[in-house]
């Protein structure tokens, strides 16, 4: 169900853009307990003119490879559930492809379950 | 009002991609009462490197044809609208480009009437 | 904390490109109150293909200059916030880089405060 944006500056090999939808992926599994193989991800690669950011708000030095990372997803977590997210894809992306824990941008936009269909013209999670 | 915004592979014709707007636009209609002229549609095509799906998940074969179509709409619709909705989108999409039932994702976002603005600085909906 | 995306037609300078996102980010800080820095903006550009939208809804005169503005924002203003926000965005991006008020069309995507980590795996505003 999350359906996963991640915009970033243009130029990563694809190995890098890989390891960062395994980590982010991986961080959902664990923690929002998505189900196995449950797995729609999008990259936007930006040219400089394109994206902006500060390098400093709020009081964290971000740099040109920050990841601003939007991720729709059911509205049924908790605030612990939502911060044991956060610092779970923080840890897996330092851990690989080796993302400054600075440069990790995430929000959540939550819907309700009956906001989705996986295909064939069914809410599959409504019935659920 | 709606947003569309639909991921795709790169490669589809023009042809294409206008009949896949076409459908969504008509299903919003008839399902939704959207307005009629009321169309506002994006379509981002990734490389294959910058988007990743699922091949199996619900229970339900994709392939990489899939669509996957996030619509920002008001939040007043009632469940039995959104699933008719799409079953809409399946069908028209099915009939004219020729869309495999499986490959059609979709995601609402919901938001206020009031947040939008149409143009001119006015919250047109929210005066309704 | 504002993420925002605006969509257009491509081909427009970087210069005017610049424009437009300093006039949303002016507004922002103006009605919104949004901290100084916070700043994060993407920018997608369309071909014609893949961008298709009204010239005519609601009884507005939309051109190819269209800005298609989502912005995605804590759920803490007003309605009168809100149109006030509209206005400011309006008004400054007449002034520079000079778009014509019916070619600025606006939608707010509402999160909880919590849905948003600007780093180091911490959720900022969930303990303000």
């Amino acid at each position: 169900m999350p359906l996963t944006r991640v915009a970033l500056r243009r130029g990563k090999s694809a190995e890098y853009k890989r390891a960062i939808l395994d980590g982010i992926y991986a961080a959902m599994r664990e923690i929002f307990s998505v189900p196995e193989d449950d797995r729609f991800m999008l990259i936007d690669e930006y040219d400089a003119d394109n994206i902006q950011y500060s390098y400093t708000y709020p009081s964290i030095e971000h740099s040109d490879d920050l990841l601003i990372i939007q991720l729709t997803v059911n509205n049924t977590r908790t605030i612990e559930q939502k911060k044991a997210l956060y610092a779970s894809i923080v840890e897996k992306l330092i851990e690989n492809p080796g993302v400054r824990q600075e440069d990790v941008l995430i929000n959540l936009v939550e819907v309700a379950k009956e906001n989705w269909s996986f295909g064939i013209g069914v809410a599959q999670y409504a019935e659920a």
